[in-house]
């Protein structure tokens, strides 16, 4: 199970307040706990900063590159914004999240991937928006790997998102979700998946539980990776269990570990 | 979701102190504590004290007939003790917890679901142990519920129990038992299926989270009671979102409502 730590996003009160007084300790303080905890990637987001994106998640960046060596997952979809934290982003094979089938912002977001060498997450969606049915939505995927691939992108590299969305205003939302998680790695063997949690339980009461019986479905259907908060000790030592319960798993070794490294020991 | 609360069982330490020392109070408060948080059963057990069982049980089931509404869920494999409860459990219909395929153990449990008008849970179980293939199982289930219904007994009133073994001893049988759960509902439409949550935990750390792991994919797979703490919010919680992401749920209004309940609003 990958985990990418969800917190370091201006869409969150005390995030867009460090960011807009330039808080540098605040921002450090959060990403060492993520770290702490056991992240395997921080995702930076200052996308509620429209103007000034660039320049504050490249100031983020760069306070995650000094404080931890955590590789980053620069998740915005404005190719200038990413180009600047990619600039400064010295810790491991960064993600960019995220590409999609559309092909203005695909032509955009590529040529960063190839130049900076970088894993990439894409969305399940293209100029006619997301797909109302897991078999479109699937072939979307498809078609976006196909093309990944024959520009030159390492198919290992390649995250894919089936794109989650709120239960409250789509009751086959989660099924929908599960199916092409499902189905993506069905017709694309070997190929990783990712989502994040929160979207899922917009608009419901208790989202906690919404988000966990979501993310223990996904991955028994197949899911790889998740942006989650890692130091929510409950949700990801559920997620190791949710492994162990859907996998092969001998003598229960490879959960033991992952409590291990979670515990610290 | 049918929630059986667990607590009142002498295998747990306070339990087994509070028989031995026929401390009233403590037992009240335990079955109160289960009843006020919601659960719609309470499975009274005094199985490790095998030579006054049924004096014990009876005793322990006449504090809950006088202190709560609950109907009960009569937990041992000894008829004399299940009767002795039974003749002083006057709370709407119990559930005998249980009955299995072998000979002896249906013979003597029978009379009892008839002459008392209880609900029963079937093991996947015979005289042959508990088969370790899906389809052995699902068979077992089929062949129980058949004899149950031609011996009298509402297919209504019966739940069935696919057995939980530990994933420490055996890695694949959270697998085996999700997949009997779905071959049970298929091959048995509407029947009721029920488990218990423990067992599958059992000899590693961090169980809550397989607990809650195994709840959620069970409920997935079509589970539709399950005996658990409902004290610990999270877990009914988790209950409640599980079966929301796995059944049509206009407008989430059955999880709203679950969720309502939950808080006591």
């Amino acid at each position: 199970m990958i985990v990418i730590g969800e917190k370091l996003n201006t869409s969150i009160d005390v995030i867009r307040e460090a960011v807009q007084n330039s808080d540098i300790e605040t921002i450090k303080g959060i990403a060492l706990s993520q770290a702490r905890a056991g992240a395997d990637y921080i995702d930076v987001n200052c996308g509620t900063f429209v103007d000034r994106e660039p320049e504050l998640l490249m100031w983020m960046t760069e306070i995650l590159v000094e404080y931890t060596d955590k590789p980053l997952c620069i998740d915005s979809p404005n190719p200038q914004a990413i180009e600047a934290a990619l600039k400064v982003c010295g810790n491991g094979k960064p993600i960019i999240n995220s590409i999609t089938g559309q092909r203005q912002r695909y032509n955009s977001i590529l040529p960063l991937i190839l130049d900076y060498g970088t894993s990439v997450i894409g969305l399940c969606m293209n100029d006619d928006g997301i797909p109302d049915s897991v078999d479109a939505r699937v072939s979307v995927a498809e078609r976006l790997v196909e093309d990944l691939v024959r520009d030159g992108v390492d198919y290992e590299d390649i995250f894919i998102d089936p794109m989650v969305q709120p239960m409250a205003t789509d009751q086959s939302s989660g099924q929908m979700t599960l199916k092409t998680i499902a189905g993506i790695k069905e017709r694309l063997p070997g190929i990783k998946t990712i989502c994040g949690l929160s979207n899922i339980s917009f608009g419901l009461p208790e989202r906690s539980s919404v988000n966990k019986a979501f993310l223990v479905l996904a991955i028994n259907a197949g899911l790889d990776a998740a942006i989650l908060d890692p130091t929510d000790h409950g949700i990801v030592s559920l997620a190791y269990a949710a492994k162990l319960m859907s996998s092969q798993d001998d003598y229960c070794l490879g959960y033991l570990e992952s409590i291990r490294k979670l515990n610290g020991r």
